[in-house]
């Protein structure tokens, strides 16, 4: 049985991030300290009560295809109906749409929670979400009211429909194609896959983001249009009219995250398909990407979330397993030790802790981002935060998807052939957190939006504001003794990751195929070097509130040491990247197919 | 559908290990390149009309406990018996126990074959001919007859008994009790877990080779002994007499290696259960380790083979597979180029090509020194190759499956969503992969194997005649241009290395807890240190031939592109950890469990 530490949750939200300031703007007035610690309390009973005991269950016993349906364990359907029935869905949205206005960083720390308990359930709000927020921004009142408000109720789920079976990283290359009726409306034909949701019988409806092309649109990703393609016809006063031509075609079956249905859909092949186009025809694209970004940090969620509770899971097992003695205590006769006291284990929740706790932060860190985006106004360091949310979105969804799967691989490890069973829920969330660096956008997709796009965005001006924020972080530290020299570590990490961002900027711009093909290198490199100051800035922290006696010792220590470890066994890594990146190798263009 | 790659395999045999020199000695006379070549030629067919067909339908029908017995497809004892009929259970044993006296280094080879067509089938003879080693080593000519034999013919298989619920990684702590009766055999009673081909119905016998504690013997391991447990009783001429006692008690379920049924076995719980002891009493530990380092030695090879036919799905997909342009080639009316041409995707090939061909290298010349320490007399440097050989078991056992389990995620990231899926099989390779971190002693235990026995014995004798090794093989890399570079940097690494070994050395003396809290970081360090010189060696040859003129120029070209890939992006990897190491931090020692 998993368990959700509310107290690093508490840490982070209030005493790090200050959430509770929120409620001093008109938009988030409700948001007291007790209003978001009663959601949290409901989030957490909510995950454990109905969506925990079902993950296993799921995985066993996964969505299976009938009769052009999908069958699914029952409880699936019982579970988000509560979380429905507890507001979730319209969570973030604002008043006027039927939604509670809850600020994003507080609706973040509520996923993290579900997404922990059973990540699989978790994504269909966290999907419809994004498709609501696309009609949101782009929709017309009508189709606001049509299928954003329902959705806000929980009542229609939503999903992104990009892939398809020759584009999936390539969205340049889709072939869905869109004509335009007399009415207006489009009729819409094209076959999507990989798409997460994609069908299920718990929503009323299912309200599709489709990407496709209207004849004679330009080539490529400039003639890309959106639309909103319902499973069932909605007739202007709400009532569902029947099915339209989407069918499911079929459902993936996945190594993990298997409460998720995921499935090829066929539009218009059967029957005619009716779509709406979103906002303007062509920018699809552009519109999809405020979805994709939402998404892509969500991803990142999603990867924290399973390795929190491979934590959690592994840390209790480590407490109540004896098993060997001390290198110098090994005499026969004396007690087995509980395992947490070995060093090897403790090395292994140290590694464990600094991807949980920092990749959460981070996570945390871009969700008061957007809330200090919608709530200040232009002229307070608005446009700063922008411009820094655009730079850590990829890093934010890639650094979790690698090193918390490497935190859910460590949990086996302390749980031995434990963690190697399906008794124990170690193997499902390693199993699940794999797919994390494939969807939204690979691993090497982050890399070249960071380094081929987000770095050198007006003359590196998100770069500039991010490394400012870091060093102003690490004038903080230089006020604690115990921090000092890992601050100025960092500090001079930092000039090294300056130097190495000039040389492929450089680079970039004179062989763009030779400086992209070190790009997810680069990635992680930056990455680790968000996490250090993601470190940084808990330890500063920390170390105020064991200076001025408020706070419990142990907790707080804790942090010290995590970020200890981090610097001392982690970011070395990171300094490591920068000299294999300083050389731009270009081993990687000029090997030829053929030799491997 | 994987492939075997037989160029590098005879590569790996035949230029690098002159294999067919080994002919020149009485016991291998049989061997030469036609008969090496037939044998690999039998192993390839046998694997990928037998085995590797099977290795999907195993892991969806795992193998299920039904009525007190295993229940498992039909195809598992038709391959087996496939593989007992071209002679391969005996392969390598002496002729006058039936065997035909193959070299390790072949058998390891064949063993690469079928463990990469399927992993969990290929366990069954692995563990076989592991007990009947034991039986060679250490039994009487009447236990010989008796079990020997037909585990040689492969009628018989076998399995080693170790760990306990309470005793897994602790072997000093198991308790299960062997009484001497009045003929000389015994009773044994206990309860053994984690027994990897504990029951099947596919073998007319088991022979379960057991630790177990005679009443009164010393505390600790130095009062185990190891005894010989069948599951059928047999009489003195051959005949099965009935059932033992010992009794499945029920299969544990996996996240992956499901051909290889891992039971919790009862001994002489419901009935009696009769067991003979295996050479003297009390030294069943140090028996039981010939068995241990040999299955070391084959989880390594397992790793390696389960991410060699990753490599090889990937590789193909990659070919064939089309998505996206080049970064300045982007035009949309371009066609879509194969993926292999993307320097992201030659990066995570070049991953999988060093992981894989790297640990093939190590694990085909450890079973030479095994050929070697068969063959020469005692003083043609055979110590000196027992002391290296011990060193790198730890090492041939550890790099491979973490690794080989990193190659075998690159090659789920090439298929993206396709990978995930359980369609193609690069899933289900890194599941099965996940285990070899965990038996036969987890990663951690390696570690302090490594750092904590083979490196200090004999005033570190092993470590030195390998550092001398390596530096003979710079020596001969410093005639060639094209590898100098490298190799002086490799040169200075292994000062490094000395250095900091130097440093643990004397820290283990003193405080060693403090040491070994750092094996695990040590052990990495050695292997990439290791296959470093493994990659030297490969590019020397390939260099020689690429001179002389003989050999395919892209196959060796491909040698020297690994070969730098390895030192210029991951030998660095192993300075970083020198670094760590030698500071001796004391983290993990003096985090206080409390404070995680």
């Amino acid at each position: 049985m998993i368990t959700i530490d509310r107290r690093d949750l508490e840490f982070q939200l209030f005493d790090l991030l200050a959430l509770d300031d929120l409620q001093s703007t008109p938009r988030y007035v409700d948001y007291d300290r007790a209003a978001i610690e009663a959601a949290l309390d409901t989030a957490e009973r909510l995950g454990l009560e109905y969506f925990e005991p079902l993950a296993a269950q799921l995985d066993e016993r996964e969505p299976r295809f009938i009769d052009g349906k999908v069958d699914m364990l029952a409880g699936a359907a019982e579970a988000l109906g509560a979380y429905r029935d507890a507001g979730f869905f319209g969570a973030g949205f604002e008043q006027r749409w039927g939604g509670s206005q809850m600020p994003e960083t507080l609706g973040c720390a509520c996923g993290y929670i579900f997404s922990s308990a059973n990540i699989g359930l978790a994504a269909y709000p966290l999907l419809t979400k994004g498709a609501a927020n696309l009609i949101a921004s782009f929709g017309t009142d009508a189709q606001r009211e049509r299928f954003l408000r329902p959705m806000v109720e929980g009542r229609y789920f939503g999903t992104m429909c990009l892939s398809e079976p020759q584009a999936g990283s390539s969205l340049s290359d889709i072939a869905t194609v869109a004509e335009r009726q007399p009415d207006g409306s489009f009729r819409i034909r094209g076959r999507k896959m990989w798409i997460s949701g994609g069908d299920q019988e718990i929503s009323e409806n299912i309200v599709h983001m489709v990407l496709a092309k209207v004849p004679g649109a330009p080539a490529g990703a400039k003639g890309i249009s959106l639309f909103i393609v319902p499973k069932y016809l909605v007739s202007e006063d709400g009532r569902l009219e029947g099915r339209n031509g989407v069918a499911l075609a079929g459902l993936n079956h996945k190594m993990g995250y298997r409460g998720t249905t995921n499935t090829l859909l066929n539009f218009g092949e059967d029957a005619p398909c009716t779509a709406y186009l979103l906002g303007e025809e062509n920018k699809g694209l552009a519109y999809m990407f405020q979805m994709m970004n939402e998404a892509r940090i969500a991803v990142g969620l999603g990867a924290t979330a399973l390795a929190a509770a491979g934590y959690s899971v592994s840390k209790n097992y480590a407490r109540e397993r004896t098993q060997g003695r001390h290198p110098d205590k090994k005499r026969p006769d004396l007690p087995q030790v509980p395992i947490i006291e070995h060093a090897d284990i403790k090395r292994l929740l140290l590694a464990q802790k600094v991807a949980v706790e920092g990749a959460l932060a981070l996570l945390l860190y871009t969700a008061m981002l957007v809330d200090r985006i919608r709530t200040r106004p232009e002229d307070a360091g608005r446009n700063d935060d922008e411009l820094v949310l655009d730079l850590l979105t990829p890093i934010a969804k890639s650094w979790p998807s690698e090193f918390c799967l490497e935190a859910n691989k460590h949990a086996i490890q302390i749980l031995g052939g434990y963690g190697y069973a399906r008794d124990y829920p170690v193997e499902r969330l390693y199993r699940d957190n794999r797919l994390n660096a494939i969807h939204e956008g690979t691993h090497g997709i982050q890399a070249i939006d960071l380094l081929g796009r987000k770095i050198p965005y007006e003359n590196r001006a998100g770069f500039s504001i991010l490394i400012s924020r870091m060093q102003e972080e690490i004038r903080q530290a230089q006020a604690f003794d115990s921090l000092r020299e890992e601050a100025e570590a960092l500090d001079r990490h930092l000039l090294r990751v300056t130097e190495t961002t000039g040389i492929l900027l450089a680079a970039l711009a004179e062989r763009p195929r030779l400086a992209l093909a070190n790009a997810t290198i680069y990635l992680d490199m930056m990455g680790h070097s968000v996490i250090a100051w993601m470190w940084l800035r808990q330890a500063v922290c920390a170390a105020r509130q064991l200076r001025s006696g408020d706070g419990d010792g142990p907790f707080l220590q804790g942090k010290l040491a995590a970020f200890r470890y981090f610097m001392n066994y982690e970011l070395p890594k990171a300094r490591t990247q920068c000299d294999i990146l300083n050389r731009i190798d270009d081993m990687t263009v000029s090997v030829d197919p053929d030799w491997l």
